[in-house]
């Protein structure tokens, strides 16, 4: 096996973002990695030079900062709006000579908030204009792991037509429920002139980074589970559920478009404490946002059983009296 | 899971280090990793500070010289003896104040040798003496890759009885014939003092390298195989037709004592010459020395079914005749 993976996987997953993107996606632009994580650290190996910078909306995944540093890169946070939304002109200013990258997550992880095709839009015109005279394009990395977790029957957010440097991560451990397995891929935007290029580098970082290549057993997994996913109907219960009372009960809350996440804001600024009180009186685990880069929240994961979700209503109900919103 | 893996797993590996060595381990000396060049990856991030060396003995494995630059480490090369054994005065000349590790491999990719008791005791006093008065020792890191691949019923190799600060790296890729489902571990020595902290870097570095975690499928897998292993008299079987042959058609050859790998001299000095001329004219496909650190030789690997090496040997005869050497 190439350690870019199995032909016959790649090119599966190339049919299926043919399918999704209209574009000429075949295998020479898929590289199977271990996990969405796997793939980040490949793309920034292969990409970054040291001291380079990586813009990142926040609040963020917090691994990503990580990511960044292993390969000599500097994160960059641009707050995105109050709704979580992309604030593109505090992007456009945040981008100098030293910027390579933009890294975004939608649907996102605090948030579950999902990115408008306008503001991918925007985004990729600043990112035409600011690569204008530039040796090499800023890159667009879409870390889509959890694409495939929309509401509403949206279909999964093509991130692929809006700028041509843009590569797409994604794991399987959301779309198929198999955490731990580390399985996905890294997608290269099949117009991006630089895509041979870019294909050669994330192969060899594949094999020198330690990945080698993606599980084998798992790479052949892929294409028999075919278009299947998990249930989105289920997610989007619990969203419904949580959502309703907890706005019901006072809570200030984005409602998530997609993941299974959310991200109100606590009643109290500091969302240490709010979050401990949560834990050792109403039994409730949360995280304090100020861990995503952003305080005065805090992140409710809902990939649980409907039944936990139930119990925990009483005590989000109680916590928002004690704290004088409900 | 732990970003160290499943705890069954771990402490039946565990279960199995102690039986081999005598040591008291248990599950929280194992960490579990995306095979050996995974782990160490993530080692090698653990314990390199920007700048400091790793010293390898030559001939060796080439990809150890990227994983020791990704985490910004220097590799020094020191070369072995003529019977490819441990010149270890060589490697106490080659430690100085940057050095913090000593990356051995045995059995050996690309000559099949075996370090002796011996050579591994002499190594350890070194390694005593060169740490005394530093803040922290120098580690010996053993890539163990091919520890279940030793002839004659000699049992495996064990590193950790010489020296304290000793690290093992471990793949099933060759002990289960399972290429490709990255799966591996890295056992720290009981006897060292910082185990503790060494074992919680590793649980850190395997989460932010974007590993994760080893394959969550695969790991469940270890206990279940127990203590099976691909049949070492095959591959015993196979070294001795190609060495017999080789020495008689007058080949100089290390006889290999492990591992499915070897490694003769080229009859003539350019080794890049002759494995082009055995692939053209003699169809036989072996692997410049140079491209291990040691121009001169050629590595054959004979993972082959016997038939392609049955087949091969006219062809090592015919190239003998040629360059005068049968």
């Amino acid at each position: 096996m190439p350690n870019s993976g199995y032909p016959e996987t790649r090119s599966f997953i190339a049919e299926q973002l043919r399918q999704e993107t209209g574009l000429p996606f075949t295998e020479d632009h898929i590289v199977m990695s271990v996990g969405a994580a796997g793939g980040l650290n490949v793309l920034l190996k292969a990409i970054l030079n040291e001291g380079e910078k990586v813009i990142v909306p926040s609040p963020y995944f917090v691994e990503f900062q990580f990511y960044i540093a292993n390969h000599g890169g500097r994160i960059v946070l641009v707050d995105t709006r109050d709704d979580f939304s992309l604030d593109v002109e505090a992007i456009a200013r945040a981008i100098d000579e030293e910027t390579r990258a933009i890294l975004i997550n939608s649907p996102n992880n605090p948030t579950g908030v999902v990115y408008s095709e306008e503001e991918l839009r925007e985004l990729g015109e600043v990112l035409k204009e600011k690569s204008r005279g530039r040796e090499k394009p800023l890159y667009l990395i879409s870390d889509d792991t959890y694409k495939t977790l929309v509401y509403n029957g949206r279909p999964p957010l093509n991130v692929f037509n809006f700028y041509e440097a843009t590569v797409s991560v994604f794991s399987y451990s959301k779309s198929l429920n198999i955490p731990g397995e580390r399985i996905g891929y890294v997608a290269i935007n099949p117009l991006f002139s630089g895509a041979g290029e870019l294909m050669d580098a994330l192969t060899f970082t594949t094999r020198i980074l330690g990945f080698v290549n993606a599980p084998a057993l798992m790479q052949r997994l892929i294409p028999l589970a075919g278009y299947d996913q998990v249930e989105i109907k289920n997610y989007q219960r619990k969203r419904d559920l949580l959502y309703e009372a907890l706005t019901e009960f006072g809570y200030e809350v984005v409602k998530p478009g997609g993941a299974f996440y959310m991200f109100p804001k606590t009643p109290i600024e500091d969302d240490v404490a709010f979050v401990a009180d949560l834990q050792r009186n109403f039994h409730i685990l949360t995280v304090p946002g100020r861990g995503f880069g952003r305080g005065g929240h805090f992140r409710i994961s809902y990939c649980v059983e409907m039944e936990v979700i139930e119990r925990s209503l009483e005590g989000f109900r109680e916590a928002a009296k004690k704290y004088g919103l409900y």
